[in-house]
């Protein structure tokens, strides 16, 4: 079972009573009386990370992925609690000095601070971390409105290259080793663009699962449709570099998630705005298609319009 | 490594600037100024539940356990969210129906609604649990005073029966069986009692770990001690009559935890008032010691004044 239809098939009517649990379609839990924003995951070994034998470096990896569903609504995290459970083995001392370590470099960069969780044995490694923020609005998803561009910030694609180095599937050099293992754990997440969002966009998702899938997702409760060019999904010049090099095809790398990107969109109006905020903040924002309300599909197509087939969209958790 | 230590040496320091946070030394965490009030709790298979033969009745005893934090607060859960690992064995469609109606039932009983959560793939079923209450002021551990009346809602020990009945290190007849499997399962939370408690509560906490656990965990960073009565500990009829029959000691049953029930300490001047809240709600609510200033360890003494020493205090995770 896909886990989308098992939460819809079961658990969406028990939520009915919940506002804030935004019919369990959004990244995040909103609370507006409260001003209360949530979002909780679980990362398990094998699954989300491949191991944990770089135990500092996966907990940057999960800390970040759970504010960035906060930082893509346009709130900025304060609180976050983890529960880690783990054996003698998973946590030695060595290894819950180098968890503190990364855990207080994390902190001090996104200004979060640890507030709660709880530690259990288990032979098999699982982290929750619930990420907290308070919020007066928020971007939501499945806002967005017909002729909409359609940006994303950063680079896309560079995580999923460290995963194929992590797993042994490509081999580079040192140099080219080390920069996407560093994306791969340490996803250049976009804070400062979250003071900004909300300025401008009409809807927002955080690119955890695929760009593709993430587009799908953005838009699964309207009759809307996505048309993206391949050629403007931004890639870093090292990518650039390794897909000449290794002959790897674009579409394969930006298909994949873990990248931790905000995309969002927004009306045309606003496209000087966004050219200006991306300026003075330096933060890339790059327009990568447009919403459309007619036609009967969201398309990806090539440098001569054409339309691209795309096999695997991303991921999905199945039961 | 005792997870109190672990917690301690590795991450308290990381929670300072977290007031809510509590120094990760209480039930929950408390942000004053947003009256936001949140317990996370992960169950693990083997571990908090003996295996997922029956989903109903673990899913019931987890969110028990979980809203159980904030009633012995004195807080009335809200939200709760429920992040699960499983595999197509664990979450088959019948599964998830036994689940999905369990939840329904816990909601319309307590009054909590499913606000969210997270579903990923796992050969190991956890489930990490958080609830949410709004209010303006909790019963805090650690606050007790010297003099202070010990007491304790419902009845001790129940659980733990049911615990050696499920794992088949008792011989009991059918009607008992059920009895006590079903306290274990669906332990008695005070809900009705969380609402009164701040009227006359020093501290609390409720009683997973076990009563003498529990009650150390209480006064932890303070200079105070108990002393409890084995005779005044209230346990059913049930289980008198089991006690009797087996030949167990009274003091293995009540030490084990899994009872979900509350205790405080109150300044001896609201006694009446308690007894008038305990009758006017029927709800049981028992003393069984003090608090002391003096003397240089917690006590707990049989009938005679005679001190019991106790080797298994408690359940406790160990790394």
């Amino acid at each position: 079972m896909h886990e989308f239809e098992l939460i819809k098939n079961y658990f969406q009517k028990l939520s009915k009573k919940s506002p804030g649990s935004l019919k369990l379609n959004d990244d995040v839990f909103y609370d507006k009386k409260n001003r209360l924003v949530i979002s909780i995951d679980t990362y398990t070994e094998g699954n989300h990370f491949i191991d944990f034998k770089k135990p500092d470096l996966v907990i940057k990896k999960i800390i970040r992925s759970s504010i960035s569903d906060l930082i893509c609504k346009g709130v900025q995290p304060k609180y976050y609690f983890i529960s880690g459970s783990g054996n003698k083995k998973s946590f030695t001392k060595n290894n819950l000095l180098k968890i503190s370590k990364s855990l207080n470099e994390e902190q001090n960069k996104y200004k979060i601070f640890l507030s709660g969780g709880d530690t259990v044995f288990s032979n098999k490694i699982s982290f929750t971390i619930t990420s907290i923020g308070f919020a007066n609005n928020i971007v939501y998803r499945n806002k967005a409105k017909a002729n909409d561009d359609i940006y994303v910030s950063g680079n896309i694609g560079d995580s999923y290259l460290g995963l194929l180095v992590l797993k042994n599937k490509i081999l580079l050099n040192n140099s080219f080793r080390k920069y996407f293992t560093n994306q791969y754990f340490m996803p250049n997440i976009q804070l400062k663009l979250s003071s900004y969002l909300k300025k401008f966009a009409n809807t927002s998702i955080d690119i955890s699962d695929g760009l593709l899938t993430d587009l799908d997702k953005m838009l699964n409760s309207q009759k809307l449709f996505y048309k993206i060019f391949l050629k403007d999904i931004p890639i870093s010049s090292t990518l650039k570099k390794v897909l000449n090099l290794k002959n790897l095809s674009k579409i394969d790398c930006i298909s994949n998630g873990d990248d931790y990107q905000v995309l969002f969109t927004a009306p045309k109006k606003f496209k000087g705005i966004i050219r200006k905020i991306s300026l003075n903040n330096r933060i890339k924002l790059t327009k990568i298609g447009t919403i459309q309300s007619i036609g009967k599909k969201s398309l990806i197509v090539d440098h001569k319009n054409r339309i691209i087939e795309v096999k695997n969209k991303g991921y999905f958790h199945q039961f």
